[in-house]
């Protein structure tokens, strides 16, 4: 498609805020990004991890305040407006994960939603390794909070459980879901 | 637009579930659906509220198991896949709620919860009324609960002091925001 090979590319650096535009998306080429509101008491919430291939954009939302974070070096592409049905699988992505994310910050027992936010995100984001799945992105124990809808102390609390039982190790500042046990987690979520 | 007046029409009745199709979204003409999933133990999530002009589908979700519930009679046209591009913006809207769903299912406390709830049901189904603005959507506290991630004994807690505030009424089965306090209701969604 020719307006693919002449759209403009946009290169934001790890923590930097991506800009709101009107009546454009973006693509994301390579990176991973997060969308975040807050409450009026500065509780966080992230409403999305996005990655390659993804759309991602103000235009996309009605939260106030909203913002789009790098979590990475980020490159992005824009999509005008008149392009934006082209991009319809992308923007049925998009809401699904915003679904996915509601359906697990609605489980009462904080262990089952971090189990199923885990399976995402090594299905989303996961590189084989030897000793099983490791996700490659690096997610702070409050950023994990901000997606499930509890504390820093909570998930800290979980993921210390989970690598007592054998189901999760850390690889660096990564985690990895052990091979004997992904089967299981596999089946589960 | 040619296959706006050829697409097939479907009507269903108050409580019927709408069917799984392939390939297919539905436009809703009238009548309001709900959007659901349910965890293992049973604790039913609905992930949206859908009215005319809103698009709906098992196509545009992940969850399994999903539901369509109509809370009314419902009439829906069908939309081919080769024409979603031309409702983009109706899917763009579907996400916008699953995502405020999302954030508001992340408040702690579930006053504020429901505050933003009724908002939003009063700015999407709110008609005029003399002494303020109805809601013009029977919902039971049940299903008022299974949107905002808490129990019916809490939601019929809120209510109550609600309507002791004077913030709200109830007009036959419908909740009424009264007029002195609309105002300030939206002024704070």
């Amino acid at each position: 498609m020719i307006y693919a090979e002449t759209a403009a590319s946009h290169v934001y650096k790890r923590r930097e805020m991506i800009s709101r535009r009107d009546n454009y998306l973006w693509k994301i080429e390579s990176g991973v990004v997060r969308s975040l509101t807050w409450t009026e008491d500065g509780q966080v919430i992230c409403s999305g991890l996005w990655a390659h291939g993804d759309v991602i954009g103000s235009e996309l939302t009605n939260l106030n305040p909203y913002e789009m974070e790098c979590l990475t070096d980020v490159q992005l592409t824009e999509i005008s407006r008149s392009h934006w049905g082209n991009y319809v699988n992308e923007i049925i992505r998009h809401s699904q994960t915003n679904e996915f994310l509601l359906k697990i910050s609605h489980c009462r027992a904080k262990d089952d939603a971090l189990r199923q936010l885990l399976g995402w995100l090594t299905n989303r984001f996961g590189e084989d390794d030897r000793q099983g799945r490791l996700i490659g992105l690096q997610l702070t124990h409050q950023e994990i909070a901000e997606l499930i809808g509890s504390t820093r102390v909570t998930v800290t609390r979980i993921i210390n459980d989970l690598e007592k039982g054998g189901f999760l190790s850390r690889k660096g500042r990564k985690l990895l879901f052990l091979a004997d046990s992904s089967e299981q987690w596999h089946y589960e979520i």
